[in-house]
């Protein structure tokens, strides 16, 4: 096993994003909303389109590569079915992303006005429009994730829609929601809060490169190891979110800073302490590398420098 | 081609409802909430069991037979792949249903309190819990269709999600009901409220029996007398729900009566008037037997009487 730096040079990120980012944009530009009636069309645009750190693409992307390097086939050129199946999926995720920020957003659950800088989509098309194009949004994530055609065999589209189910639904994100819901101004343990997150932010990052590595053909050790980069990161992520709740003001994060604190919500911030929480964000961020070492796979760099942003972000 | 009855005794509508929703409610009983945090199970389950007429699985159920009754292998002991494919089509189908209801209720659309009797979702779990529990059941129809096991093939398992993510996003049943939303105060063309209704209750009634037909292996011929089928009878239905809020109680109905008008909403009986209403109703009804005649389907009486159901029900 090698580390990702030992045998590659080192990774312009910010280009490598900027390629990886215009196909993506391209794509959902493309596709949401095409075909809808044209003030849920609209919705759903506003609500995909122009924004976001586009991070769960991303990471489909980059895994989607981290396994490819791996591949017996990795010298042979790369075939248009698998760059289909891994820009759908990178699609996918982000539209379960976007549909889950405007149904949080709505009065009933946080009753946030600000998102990315812009009026929430409640607030700029009326409540009941953002419900149904939350609702279009994650239906759409499955309907581009099964193309009729024969570029992805069925077998991938079978089994990407299985990640993403699993990781949307009520044993991932929409359950930690839940969770989420159910422990304001309530005490819990590190435990719990480490569950809650597992499943509200965790599973769907972690799906996300998940989605990557099966698109990628990931090995089954391959496929462990970028599952447990995937938790730590998811993990890692939430932590850091829960730092820049306290730490960053509202202009720097494009959503309502302190939130939290004001909702009585328990963070790591407020279970830990700000020190010991940034601690711990390291931590994790060195499992996060640990497990792409024993990944086996010969270029993670990408994947390397995702979980290196996710951790030093500041917003 | 041959018409159902000419081959077949008649068939006790009642005893099979009855034995193939005894297999559905005991499956959507195990598996819905399963996993799910507390709350938002209990939700779940309050969503979808115990409730309704479960229309859509077993137009998935009797899709599912028809197709069989025409297929090559009908002689042989049918699989358990293929009732395994059928049944989690047919509990997918309800999910889908039953999280529109939901988020449909929700006091931003319909502020509805009352539903199958007893009081809607948000009324009961609030409404945050209600548009999660809403959230989680679309993500767990396409969990259903996509078992990790070989019992269901891949193939059937991404087909079998393309027709549902179709039938139930923009381009179907959120879409329906996003006209619905611009619709209200608004004098539709007959055209206009057709096309509504084709998407906001027919796609996914529609998409029941395709979702069926897929799963009993219909040849293409019978695949598209059965989508013939699932539109005229789709309409019908809708047709028919027009024609109820004007001529039933709420207490027959299990919901507000009288709503669409109160509401201002277009409905076949304001666009034609009851008698004309009615008569369409009848004619979509001989649309869908007609349908099933062309199917070249040995059995289609299951179908029929669904149909026939559709149109003569008093609530």
């Amino acid at each position: 096993m090698t580390s990702s730096t030992a045998l590659n040079p080192p990774l312009d990120t910010n280009l490598w994003s900027q390629n990886h980012l215009a196909h993506v944009e391209q794509a959902l530009t493309l596709w949401v909303g095409d075909g809808a009636p044209a003030g849920l069309g609209d919705a759903m645009r506003y609500a995909v389109l122009d924004g976001g750190k586009r991070l769960r693409p991303l990471l489909v992307l980059a895994a989607y590569e981290a396994a490819r390097s791996g591949s017996s086939d990795s010298a042979a050129p790369e075939g248009a079915a698998l760059d289909e199946a891994a820009l759908r999926a990178a699609c996918a995720v982000e539209l379960i992303h976007a549909y889950s920020l405007v149904h949080d957003d709505m009065p009933c659950m946080d009753n946030d006005v600000l998102r990315r800088g812009k009026p929430t989509v409640h607030v700029q098309f009326g409540e009941a429009q953002a419900l149904l194009a939350g609702d279009a949004l994650q239906a759409f994530a499955f309907e581009l994730l099964t193309p009729d055609n024969t570029l992805i065999p069925a077998a991938t589209q079978a089994a990407l829609c299985r990640l993403l189910a699993r990781a949307a639904g009520s044993a991932g994100m929409a359950g930690g929601q839940a969770i989420d819901l159910a422990s304001v101004g309530v005490a819990l343990t590190e435990a719990q809060l480490r569950q809650m997150h597992r499943l509200k932010t965790g599973a769907l990052l972690q799906g996300s490169v998940l989605m990557g590595a099966l698109c990628g053909h990931a090995a089954p050790a391959a496929y462990e190891a970028l599952s447990d980069y995937g938790a730590a990161m998811g993990l890692a992520f939430q932590v850091v979110d829960d730092i820049l709740d306290v730490v960053a003001d509202s202009a720097t994060l494009g959503k309502t800073a302190g939130k939290d604190a004001a909702a009585d919500k328990p963070t790591y911030v407020s279970l830990l302490g700000l020190e010991r929480a940034q601690a711990y964000a390291q931590e994790l961020l060195a499992e996060a590398h640990a497990a792409l070492g024993r990944s086996g796979l010969p270029d993670t760099r990408a994947l390397a420098a995702l979980a290196d942003m996710v951790v030093r972000r500041s917003h």
